[in-house]
């Protein structure tokens, strides 16, 4: 029974491959969508295999720019980090193929999109929210999670069917890699007391291999973003390759964490993100210098949720614009150019300059030009302790704190009388 | 006239010596307390100066130990970093240097206590405040506040009074320092785009300077304290010092941040604190594998909020006990082992273990033994967009997001008919 | 084939009556268990039915007390209000019953529970994770959720076989209730523009036809918990259910809100909570007048997370432990007598004492008996100040903010030249 | 010696009245300031004493629209309460009258600005650190808080330079009052055991005397603003005016509390602020209904935040302008119309509509239209209980929490076998 067109988001995989021909067993016309988000990709290879596996049409784009700009650099403003540790490589990637594919759902008449994910990674979730989210009549197709096949299974329904199957031995790793990063999991990672071995990274090098003299970058941000790098202007995508480039050689930006997932339970998961690392690490510092202290406290929670909302597939949802409009506006002001300094594995900041620099020298320094008024404090130092001070008188009549122990000898007076 | 006896906290340096004199000149009976938190101090050597410049009393205590129990294991209890990046070196110690002051001018019957603070740092504020907040009746004095001496005058003071003045040439850094770390501040690090120079570490190597290999420490954890280095069971103090050790050989624990200061302005912090960074580190990967997700979410926030308040003076106060309490219920579960790897200048966790670990494998795997309930994901997803979808299908008769960039031209859309 | 026993939180109504055929219709033998956590409920009448209608046997159980100490009393140290509003109700008892449907499967070796909810009800979800969490081999069946009658189907399947189908017309609302409140939902509810209709309420009079005389109560708090009503000491149980009858008489307690449900959608719901709403009241000025500032805030954010934890079903969760940790500490101060006034549907504090309130009187008073520093004053500003007068002075290069309306004129100055 | 020019925030009354002369005493040539906020002011009368006890000019304003427009709605959009019940009614003026005493100053070429606040207050704080903030080089003189007279002295010098004094007993209350509200301190009310006298009360009624007769008033709210009374449109000032007299007439906007005051200590404060009671609980109201859960629950923290920004004299500061883009993004859907019945000092949302509701009746329904997908339930509940049920297996091994109380013997357990 002929049941309309579905739009599958194609990775020229195998699980895609497949799901390309079992979409059409259940009755489906097939058009495919790859997108170019960074990772290595040949478009026209994925076309072609996809039209001759039995797609009735294969779209192909390049959406790193759009990536970066709508996606990723708001993922920045907010200084969004999953659990603190997770700049969302693969999270932020999800919203964007989700439009095209409601996008492409509506060129092309289509009634269901679909998808490669399993049933209990998360992807699956982002992708089905953020689509039905933009377009809610779609129904959302998930074959790999529905068809049961063991791994045996998909390369015998393959053959079967003359969809090409890799040759070489299957990589321990799952990967996902885009311009902001690359996640790895499984294999030997799935024990958390195993060190990540070397092979499972390849934008960064190990530090000890990593070259012995220091390297500096100077990194200008305006109004929250990067826009040159050692004082060369440039735009974001290219900006983010040459950092992921440079940082990588010296190894810097991997990342090993215990994740809590949306569905459920925890994961091992290993990332390597060099310019999300210190692009992150570098704007913070400057935040610190451009930012009052009261931005600062009162953003800490706001990007978490931020990070929260990319990751569970909340992208399209009225709290992240809400929140998007928070972080424009304290963003304003967090200009400057941050010195970086990359060794063996470590990016560390070393140097610090904006217009709009709040560290104002006259009232930091201790030497002569030392503007503060000193005898502020006085004052100052009784109302701020007021409300401890009377919580302690009226709480006094117990016993003050400094006799709780008064019964322990655990620390001898010495004294000695003078005289 | 008499005013009764001061309770003094003395260092031995130059002002505090000086205060002794400048308090008798104000008619002040002086009694000095020092105290070994871990800096480089002889005690004694103290006690002698402290007698010979006038006081009429000199305790000297060795109170490293307390000051682990009592002041650092809370605060690494509560993963308490000020503003995310500061472990509270010094102003961790200020509250214990205040319950003495406190206790010492209960025994000798004193009517006030005295620092050798100026009026514009913070610790002026916290020992006021906590002085005050265990013994409300006390006055505090700040000597070097009030004298309003030039340097100069300082050291003819000094000299007038017999008062020994250092010969070496003073250093351009302002120093504190105990077994939590050290604080250095002034001279070339006022300007922030300076890189820290070498010469104003002690405690970590430079790490082009540290050694060539790789090494790897274990740290046991129980109920979030650890207990043992690479299996050895030692106390607080030597577990910490040991580490510093190790650590800062490989140049483990600088810290480099534009940091808002209590008094109102920013200023340029430099610290190297090796065992509290790997510490905090280690535990709060640890965490990720102990703690429920929820837990961990909600942590975020109180950790910031116990390390201001910590910062600001508010050790002695109720909403710091009432943390503690959340703190030492929530972290009866991190147990467990924590392998960090040392290497020029960075510090890795590479393994844990923990026999309450809520990584399960065989719900994390994606090898045969998955005992995850996969087909349970269409219902959740299905519950879980729901907020999102609703949203927009109430707000969908304006225009869908995929259509607000209908007019931009960015995305040439590439297809193949097939056939 | 026989399945094994299964326990069924067994309320004596047509649902549940209906379940105990139908499950044993599925195999099981069925056990009943019905507690009296405060409803209107006989027993004895439930047990008799249970086993009439074929149950093998039947728990009852009066668990009033266990209800409000195990459960109510930290939700009320907590101020546990979902979004701010509904006391939890309904979602209090939840736990509870879970609680002994798990323990009574223990005791019978039953290999199920089962409960009477539907589909689309949060307390599906409470039963089922609370459940689950105590004792995870345990099966949860949901007879309602599975058997897709329509309520003509039920009542014929109750009638073939022999079970008693009630001959009065069915309420337009669905209830529940127990000592902590009323819920009310359905029928006329859903139109969120109807005004709740006087017969909806059973515990709280209309304001109209509440007596003409204000009424007076004192309530007095021992660490957070009433312990006294007018002076006269009362257990929990007592307490609560003297004071919904007495708030209740003057049309207090009643709560109409738009609720966002667990399962991802909105509903309407009304409850009526007497004793909850005074109570809560109460403690809340207690608190602003017995805690510090910075807890007060502090709480604010905690009370929000722990009644959301009760609400969707986390109550025996790792977060919930550590909040009331929290809030033990922190109410072991509010200790106090609360006088409230009680008149025509609304409750009004009108007095205030605590042995250990932080009103002090001498520092509040603007009589002669000022014990406030007035000079402390400028300095404290001149500190307070210095952020954000230093943030305009770095940003003033622009313009001041009185400068943007510059070419506004919507106020003409007027103003007189003297003479 | 003449100082120059000085600006004083000028009310009319005897403080500021002597506070003219006592600054032309010190050297200044005195320009007043007065400003119609919505208090009882004669603005007229006002020059003409300011000008007659010597001032050499003398600006008066009527600044409600502005102070509706640039401070209440904003205010409004983000709930702000401080501590949860102060809708902010003095503090939301103090930045007004701040901006004009900056502007006035520019325009005069005047050094200083003074207001006749106490030191005791909060509102020298707030309107010394915004007028810094907007013109940092301005001195701002307290006469009040300077010049320690009792009050027969400044009775006596006001005698002394024919300054009219006047003749009625002063109230026992220090009223501050605008558009938004009435603040009523000091006298009996000092004492918070003692129930607020009525002649404390101007703007509402006691509940016993409002009118026997329900009266309903709908609101209309666009993007969080009200637009519409009854149906009738108006501005803000006409609108808040009308609402006032309404509430007001049926007892409905007392707020009585203890209050932590900026400087340090509790005090207690009573306000009478019928328009944004009525306003502030209708747009609750309406907000659950039309923004989703996440917004609703992430604005609850930055409410308070807003509040305590706005009560502390941080008006003009970063973090508010970014809470304020916040608020404008997420109020953009709080519209339609609220339904408030009056009655005897309660008002009580009782119908609620919007064309963005969320509330979407087909998924809430529990009759026969319901759209909501059941068996969805059923995977949800899964993964949603997966983090504690997973939590207490792997705690489980200690003793799962309902044996806790094993011993206990509290819950005698009835139960009877069958047959």
């Amino acid at each position: 029974m002929y049941k309309g067109k579905v739009v599958l988001a194609y990775s020229g995989g195998l699980d895609t491959s497949v799901a390309i021909k079992w979409l059409m067993d259940q009755g489906y016309d097939v058009v495919t969508f790859t997108a170019d988000v960074g990772q290595v990709v040949d478009l026209e290879a994925c076309k072609e295999r996809a039209l001759l596996t039995g797609a009735c049409n294969a779209y192909v784009m390049d959406l790193k720019e759009e990536f970066v700009q709508d996606f990723v650099w708001p993922a920045l403003k907010a200084n969004a980090m999953y659990q603190g540790t997770y700049p969302l490589t693969s999270a932020l990637s999800r919203p964007l193929i989700s439009k095209y594919l409601a996008k492409i759902a509506e060129i092309e008449g289509a009634v269901a999109v679909a998808h490669g994910c399993t049933g209990k990674g998360q992807d699956q979730v982002r992708i089905e929210v953020c689509t039905r989210a933009l377009k809610p009549d779609l129904k959302v197709l998930a074959p790999v999670r529905d068809w049961h096949f063991s791994r045996d299974d998909e390369i015998d329904y393959a053959k079967e069917h003359g969809i090409p199957v890799p040759v070489t031995k299957k990589s321990p790793y799952s990967i996902d890699e885009n311009l902001w990063g690359r996640s790895i999991e499984c294999g030997p990672l799935e024990d958390p007391w195993t060190e990540p071995p070397s092979d499972a990274f390849k934008l960064t090098a190990d530090p000890w291999d990593a070259p012995d003299e220091v390297e500096y970058v100077e990194i200008t941000f305006k109004e929250g973003l990067p826009v040159a790098l050692n004082g060369e202007e440039m735009d974001g995508v290219a900006l983010i390759a040459k950092l992921n480039e440079i940082a990588g050689k010296h190894g810097v930006g991997r990342i090993d964490m215990i994740e809590d997932r949306l569905v459920g339970f925890k994961s091992r998961e290993v990332y390597e993100c060099p310019a999300p690392v210190v692009l992150l690490q570098a704007k913070k510092a400057l935040e610190k210098m451009t930012l009052a202290k009261d931005v600062i406290a009162a953003k800490a929670d706001l990007e978490l949720k931020y990070a929260e909302l990319a990751y569970v597939g909340y992208w399209f949802s009225p709290l992240k614009d809400a929140l998007d409009a928070f972080f424009n506006q304290a963003q304003k002001v967090v200009n400057g150019v941050v010195r970086v300094r990359l060794y063996k594995g470590q990016s560390t900041v070393v140097g610090l300059k904006s217009p709009n620099s709040l560290y104002v020298d006259d009232l930091a320094t201790y030497s002569t030009g030392d503007s503060f008024d000193h005898s502020a404090a006085v004052g100052f130092i009784n109302i701020w302790g007021l409300p401890v001070v009377t919580w302690k008188q009226v709480h006094g009549s117990k016993k003050p704190a400094y006799q709780c122990e008064a019964s322990s000898e655990k620390e001898p007076i010495s004294s000695n009388q003078k005289g």
